[in-house]
């Protein structure tokens, strides 16, 4: 017999959107495993939680929280930009997708991308679409997605 | 000596914020040269035009109207996206870059560019950012712009 503390994989890693108690949770540390991510102070994250959730379900971060350990192993986001092509339609953006390192290997990156592009279909979108790199090019196959064009950057610092 | 009428290229060509009052001086004409751009009724235009609005400088889309003509010529938009990464940092979005076919060779697609990326580095981006065809990228380098990722899109229609 299953013990009651026991927890499926399924049950250990939900996706869920992310709460400003998540900062506490090792959201941030999440984060510095993709790029530059210096530490902000509490009041700092409370200010750009608080701007984001102004826009509602135009932008969406989600999060996986391990159940186990509380801590955040897995997070990714979306905004849904408004255009007037396409019969005033509307494209997801997909950003800051990551996963723990001790964390890989369960599909959570793809249970995130997934949930992600829902959101980004049940709004409304026509499609969602991401830059990502060479490396990473057959994950996001996996999840559905195409090459399709050359991203290009330009820094102001 | 010059005739009042007569008008210089840069006082010809002069780069401003779409106006509500565009969609009858062609504006949806010339996205239909961009991509796939059904006509859209006045309503349909006003309700996109003012949930745009609603962003203020979080999404801007410019316009080049020829002074002569009254058509607008070239357009393309940049919206502002926030982080957590990079100290709470923000990102600009370059999207829908177009100029007439009429009006081309005449540096009119780097105006807009250059409006659109002043406009993100002003707003406190630490880049900007695109994605464009291959064929594109040698204009996109006149513009400051370096290859970097792969785009990746999945379509749901």
């Amino acid at each position: 017999m299953q013990s009651n503390t026991a927890c499926s994989e399924e049950e250990r890693y939900k996706v869920r959107k992310l709460e400003i108690t998540d900062k506490n949770k090792g959201f941030m540390e999440l984060l510095q495993q993709l790029t530059v991510c210096n530490s902000v102070s509490d009041n700092e994250f409370q200010k750009r939680f608080e701007e984001l959730k102004l826009y509602g379900d135009d932008h969406v971060i989600c999060v996986i929280e391990d159940a186990t350990s509380s801590k955040i192993v897995a997070t990714g986001s979306v905004f849904i930009e408004r255009k007037f092509i396409r019969s005033c339609g509307k494209v997801g953006h997909i950003e800051d997708v990551v996963v723990d390192s001790s964390a890989r290997g369960m599909q959570l990156g793809k249970k995130v991308v997934d949930f992600l592009a829902d959101h980004a279909r049940l709004t409304g979108c026509y499609k969602v679409i991401l830059d990502c790199s060479a490396d990473n090019k057959a994950f996001y196959e996996k999840c559905g997605f195409k090459e399709k064009e050359i991203q290009m950057v330009k820094y102001f610092i």
